[in-house]
């Protein structure tokens, strides 16, 4: 039986997950008990499987704003996360056996998502300017869909040129496939100003938004959104209310709330520069103690960073065995190779830093430094590890 | 678009729905902001796909004592409602093209979720004694499901006697199929002993067993429990994590709350006493205003009654034609035709009687009354409608 207990220590430094010490639990469970004070019995029965309108109207505002999508309120589908709106667009927009572009690397949850509804992937490489568009032509030049994080690519944090965009663009609609747009942690930008959403720059209607709240929020509230073209909208709602019918009616009233009184976009806010901070942090505490082995760049955006075992490292090692001696010595972190697909894995470790204080990450950092310190001298003495 | 507005006026007799405005929402928001204020941050990151222990724990006791299903917590696994936990077993345990029996008349949301799962189903007829397994077995001995309702049919009331439980059974466990057993509202029964669900009957780990709390608390709560066989715990935890990760933690927390103070026993045995209250109203009010026109017995369980079409009704119309000119008159009733697949239709309305007060009971059956007067006159003037 896989334990899960073990994801309730705060150990750094576990990519994707937010600061949830930081939450505003207080304010929510306030928000919570006045809907539950003021409960209108008949809106707990069984409702529209898209969602609650008044949510619904706040999201199409927000996306607007926020990341140039454009859309109405009819078109926003509440879903349970990203993985669920994976799935659905999935489910309604392929059928068994079509070829779907997948960026190699790529987020496991997405792979394992599309792999559930029964399509072929197709990896296309990832570079610095994010999915390599004309290699996805080469390879599968008809595909039905693509999957791709172009805000913040997950796992190498890239963020897709606007060239490449357009590109995107340009194939989705000549081929008439359908492009999904995984915005998972698009509201944390650092440097240098957000691109248009891939949504924004379409104009044919072939992209598929989709947004959660779980990193802005927190996981185990279980909503996300995705913005459907006009057209679409009916069938993603039948199709949502086949699968478990619509998100618990509660949570979406308090998030309602929680967004119209502006508590929203503060914590966006006081995240985005707490997490800048952190990453700020975390940058100190790697070129202080391990200079040599890790090559580090700031990164543009998000919640993780991407440490690239230098030449000067002093071993061999692969990211993964790195990742099971540090856990071993009470330190979480990832394995870039492990969301390679076909392409030649990078050997670097994926470094979240949005959930841990100076602390926890300098502890951290100081029990990476001691185990590079003894993977050194066993490498001096001729040993393969410690 | 779907009109969904409409669900959230409250109608009678809308069959399905409990007495949304019995629930005690103050009580639950007590416990909700309760659980908020001492909200502990670390488990509201990405949980256990099967749940929250404490709830899970639970949900075993629960099942095992009112239920007669045999069970640890382990092999609980929390979902989304009953609809997920079909889709669940499907995906799991069939492959495309797979045949599943199903009864006939069926739930609709079942034969939905089956057949998104791309399953071939096999309709099943059902008898006073529940599904006809010895039909079944002519039509598909092979099959490698079936989805059944033994503690209430739906839409037809029934209990699925013993001699055809043990005959399910021993069909399922000499050709290795699993038998999806749903006990959607199985706690109301209001006549004669509860009979041992298929779950506790069952030796050879053939069932899995499907509870909702969809109809004993509300609906828009959103969580429901499969009973998985221990070797399959895993497997179905895993592919709820691949479908939507997991319940919202705080729901399940809450609930976790309100079983173990009492509410939840007390609430459904105050809802027990209500509903039969309103059932007995209902067959008064029928018996009083419309003795002619249709034919009505006591039943045994569950939250709705059928109504059938007497001889000396004074009509010939199909009970859809009675569903759309009742609706126009402001009364929501079901045909039961429309949840046939293949045996010739009843003609007969479905009226769920749990979420109505004796006043609008009555004003709902006048109406009705009125409509089947003016059908009489109609039909005595030769005319074919009102």
């Amino acid at each position: 039986m896989k334990n899960w207990k073990h994801l309730e220590i705060p150990q750094a430094f576990r990519p994707g997950v937010p600061a949830l010490d930081e939450f505003p639990f207080k304010i929510w469970g306030k928000l919570a008990a006045r809907r539950w004070r003021n409960a209108e019995s008949r809106l707990f029965g069984y409702t529209n499987p898209a969602g609650y309108q008044p949510l619904r109207e706040e999201i199409a505002a927000y996306v607007q704003a926020a990341r140039g999508v454009r859309c109405s309120a009819e078109q926003i589908i509440i879903v349970a996360g990203s993985q669920q709106a994976i799935i659905l667009a999935a489910n309604l927009l392929t059928d068994p056996g079509d070829r779907v572009w997948i960026e190699d690397p790529c987020y496991m949850g997405a792979r394992g998502a599309l792999l559930s509804s029964g399509v072929q992937l197709v990896p296309v490489p990832v570079d610095h300017e994010g999915l390599v568009v004309s290699e996805g032509i080469v390879r599968s030049p008809q595909a039905r869909m693509v999957y791709v994080t172009p805000s913040h690519q997950f796992p190498t944090g890239v963020t897709m040129s606007l060239t490449r965009r357009l590109a995107l663009l340009q194939w989705a609609r000549r081929t008439g496939s359908w492009i999904l747009e995984d915005d998972y942690d698009g509201e944390y930008r650092y440097m240098g100003r957000p691109l248009a959403s891939l949504q924004g720059l379409d104009t044919a209607g072939r992209v598929i938004y989709i947004g959660t709240f779980s990193k802005v929020l927190f996981p185990a509230l279980r909503l996300g959104y995705l913005v459907a073209p006009p057209d679409l909208v009916d069938a993603f709602s039948e199709a949502r209310g086949t699968l478990d019918r619509n998100s618990p009616i509660h949570q979406q009233m308090v998030l309602t709330d929680f967004i119209v009184e502006e508590h929203f976009a503060r914590h966006i806010r006081r995240m985005r520069t707490l997490y800048e901070e952190r990453q700020h942090i975390l940058l100190a505490a790697l070129h202080k103690y391990l200079p040599e082995q890790l090559q580090v760049r700031q990164s543009e955006a998000g919640m993780h960073l991407v440490a690239y075992r230098n030449e000067t490292s002093g071993h061999n090692m692969r990211d993964t065995e790195i990742v099971r001696l540090a856990a071993d010595n009470g330190v979480a972190v990832n394995a870039i190779s492990r969301y390679y697909i076909e392409q030649e894995p990078q050997n670097a470790l994926l470094m979240g830093f949005a959930a841990y204080n100076e602390q926890m990450i300098y502890d951290g950092i100081k029990r990476l430094a001691l185990l590079y310190a003894l993977l050194r001298n066993a490498a001096l003495m001729g040993r393969e590890t410690i």
